[in-house]
């Protein structure tokens, strides 16, 4: 984990995206900054990152890029629902709360039915009852198409087999598979298993590949595995304009992530530095860890006077949106040791004063 | 006119949008990769954006940047129009041609109606004459809004008069007033007048003010004149995927894109290319060149030898779309004064290979 | 309670749909059948319909009429909520289960949220928490209107009180309110109030008065209270296809429905067969029937030997779909004494042969 | 043709939309107000009406009744074309001129795309020529479907093989095929075809079959030849508010229309009266007559005081809308030759009175 940045340390764990952008990223964008290449994605680099993909997801796909993960998803989803088709998600999930209804909008209302279970993860048996109600009935919005996200909303991941298992009960009964893959690498790392593994091989039929989080500007990739979705997203893309002129400096963005392993390293990092925090917390008084963070968020609980010093103090962090006294930490592949370290000061001091 | 890029000469002039990008934008990005900043438009360097474009329009403004043209008009046109509503244009304007039905899509099916008219520009009578069609007739949609681009979709120019009596027909027909300006800064340059005069004072209620042709990656500036549009934009932009979370990045290009006029250098640059060309081009056998070209668009008549000649040297551009022997060229910030000589070298080379 | 028509039993108690019509409706029709009138409404009995339903509301309203419930809903949606609003409403109704997500079709996507509570009734303390949730934020849905049934899916009522104390809330926080009235009459009878005091005097801004169920063929009145509502009715009825050309043989429909009070009393019919239904199970053994059956909807529990008893014997009812054993029977204007009757017996019957 | 109706003559040739209905059509409903029957189109009658139409089209037919032609045309249309698609149309066309953007919103956002030619008929040498531009382009929306009007707007007829030609325009490149035959049966007895020559063995996907202008009240047959359309077309009337409760209603005036061959009966008799008008205008000072009038629209050049006459004697219909002096009249069923005589003793006083 690198530890040598001179700078202050970094105060805010609010959000992955309040981080910067990756040198390499940056520099890779100045390199193409001379020199004319076709437009739309039919240039050299477009094309080659669609190889590298395809390379890291040991098999052909087809690669859609756009700028933001509202995009990649609502793109993804509405090319697996008719207006009428029910999309199966968590309540936590992004898709339901944070993107202002756009999969509504880019299907022309397909309904989000949401499925409860535990750590922001759907589950598959309430799932499973779920998509046969009402089949077939005119009356009734009808499946379509599960959407989950790998890490999730709050840091947990789904393991190989419940992604598995959720692949197989959307081929079962006709429904497509998409994966808010935001936090991609870092669900990645910490799984310790390759992207097809993750994807493809368990079912995946289109995945919204982020790198915005992990050290791009503004750059996500949607990865379609279903060659029956591409001839549709090329249109969709355009149509909502996500499909950018000079692509060249979006696949420069994705091309400079993909190389030298710079996505699994900025992933690392970042995980690393939530579980630098979790083992700092582990034991104080006025402080409560749940076992196994394993992606870059931890939620803890904190005496509320500790809460108090630390934004006193200037940290910026969410807390009591998930109930009292719980507060959120997210790192970034931009969190170093010595920012972790900081913050952990500042709680054993607060930790400290706490009446005995 | 710069000519001191040591590079091979510019072979294409099929578009502006195969150019690269402004080195002054790139910097400006990398100044901004560490540190944090808050998301969505919330940073420090997005509100002096909103400052600067204040300044340069004479007057409070609202902007909401988003990473295409398509996007930018869309999201203005939507605004303007009920879905049951006329969105009046030029049949070959952009929005009528290249975008795939995005103000349809946006809108929730508005009709483009196209108003026909020399040099790409709609005829005002045939305009005024349009809207007093089955107005109230709940048979029929019904006159919303007026989109105009400047410059033209061809090079050509609407006068700030032009402008300004379109601007009244819509004031007095209580109609929303567009401007698609990919080419803003072209058109600006070339009247020699304020973006006030060409815009807000002529009636615009909303601008698509553009970057990315002019040097910047991908970045467009939607410009609001009138304040009932902003809540309705905030939502519309976010539900369609086009609020970045990392914003300073896009906000860092449109800033640098403002600062010491690299936009106004930028444009002059482009329009002097053109102009340099149609010099060029003037008195020689087998071309024929119609006056006044203003902006960064030139048309003209070759020889189909001359076309021939130019297509087997490698050089790229438009030809026969718009008519037997008709070519267009495109020149951009990045065409030099060497980059032009180098192409009339060759037509010079093919016409005197001409038979006599 | 009229008994006195010659024919089988009526055998059915699945829903008020599959009644036929009113002898007095279809009589109106015959009577238009000559001659020639004006399209689209502008004839002299649609005009009269307004003036009708004007006095019954006690005040000048708008009427527009419609051949569907689901279309009187989703237009009166659609016209209260941008693309990006919340419709608030109970996880039971017609609007969230029945209509194939028409109010997102007919809005461009808004969302619909449930708001729980008992007797198929929201809730109106966990509404008021609901719509304060994340307002003004732009990564959500914003809260547009509330919609309530009355009688409800479940044949409940909102008691005048209730009503208002919803529309205060509506009103407060600059919502509108929205009255799916299908079961309309059947509510107001069973109130014993009127038409003013259960709608706009409660605040409700636009009601879908329903006919059909009643004794139409196919007919409903989108009567709306809020004149900011009406142009843009106007279009939006047009374009979904419908504003019916004939439009004298809708207007027939209502005018008949009307006229003598035939829909008062058609309503009070189907409540007096399901109160006397609901006498008559009390108190017998494997029958538990709940207090307070006021509209023409009975939910009750039976053995599920009576059950199998009746549905042998030819009896169309629902049971077993919201918990076991539970049964529902739907009277309508066509339920006379004598069919009750001959069902009791039935049920009498199969109470006898139950195992002591 | 049938003269023998004792009532003042029919004063009004503004269309066919003013007339009543057919005696037998709202008999028909009369049969069917008591007893029960299942909902939603699941009852016998309306099997039956299916069986009919199978026979009438001489095979399997699907059916979907609604009660407006805009809905029938926007259900048809929106099956069959993606978002992002072209419907080709012609510019006269209902859909293009009188549905208040119904198809757009339909098939939220699909673009009308005019097709010119003579007599409201659109030219086959320019359908095929537009429709190969721009083929696969992202850019630009898709070539997905062709709809054309029979009878047309103006009373003119396509032939067997003008429709066949389309067809097989159609079939090769890929695109769905509707008729708006909102007069179908005017045009089936002027051409004396089989409604099978007219429709898929001429290569017709779909067909809007009207019959409220013909004497139903408000009734219309979405007939389907692709198997393809159905499962779609069920959820999309269902989510447009057009699937009827007591859809036997609706079903019994299409079964009453198709009866004892009432349709024809009706379409014979308005077409006769359109001819007797014509055929009386012959030779006439003042007058002159198009050859060929063949269903129940004609159109004629009248010297302004015969116009000017007979508005003061009451006559009603359109006038000046197509040119100088070209007036419009519309005969139906209703329609009597006492009806034409009265209208024609008129305009020969007029004649009479012109100055020498």
């Amino acid at each position: 984990m690198n530890v040598a940045i001179h700078r202050p340390p970094v105060m805010s764990f609010a959000s992955d995206n309040i981080a910067g952008a990756s040198p390499e990223v940056v520099q890779a964008l100045m390199k193409h900054i001379n020199g004319q290449a076709s437009a739309y994605g039919s240039d050299p680099l477009s094309q080659q990152v669609k190889r590298k993909l395809s390379e890291i997801f040991e098999r052909e796909v087809e690669v859609f890029l756009v700028t933001s993960g509202t995009a990649a998803n609502s793109l993804c989803l509405s090319s697996m629902t008719p207006p009428w088709g029910n999309i199966y998600c968590h309540p936590t999930s992004h898709i339901n709360n944070d993107e202002c209804g756009a999969p509504a909008f880019f299907s022309d209302g397909a309904k989000l039915l949401t499925i409860d279970g535990p750590s922001a993860k759907l589950d598959v048996e309430r799932l499973r009852a779920r998509i046969c109600e009402k089949l077939g009935d005119v009356h009734t919005t009808q499946p379509a198409c599960v959407s989950i996200t790998q890490a999730t909303e709050v840091g947990s991941l789904y393991t190989l087999d419940e992604i598995s298992t959720i692949g197989e009960v959307c081929k079962t009964n006709g429904l497509g598979f998409h994966m808010d893959g935001s936090r991609f690498a870092n669900a990645l790392v910490a799984l310790d298993c390759t992207p097809a593994q993750m994807t493809w091989k368990a079912g995946v039929d289109a995945l919204s590949f982020g790198a915005t989080k992990n050290g791009a500007l503004a750059a996500e990739a949607i990865v379609l595995f279903n060659p029956a979705l591409v001839t549709e997203m090329n249109y969709r893309r355009k149509r909502s304009g996500h499909l950018l002129s000079k692509m060249r400096f979006l696949s420069a963005q994705i091309d400079a992530y993909l190389t030298d392993d710079l996505w699994l390293r900025n992933a690392r990092q970042a995980n690393a530095a939530a579980q630098r925090l979790a083992r700092g917390l582990v034991g104080l008084r006025g402080v409560k860890v749940p076992d196994g963070t394993e992606a870059n968020i931890l939620f803890c609980k904190l005496d509320p006077a500790i809460i108090d010093a630390l934004l006193k103090a200037g940290f910026g962090f969410y807390h009591d949106r998930w109930g009292p006294n719980v507060v959120r930490f997210v790192t970034s592949f931009a969190t170093t040791a010595v920012d972790v370290d900081y913050l952990l000061g500042e709680i054993r001091g607060a930790v400290d004063r706490l009446p005995g």
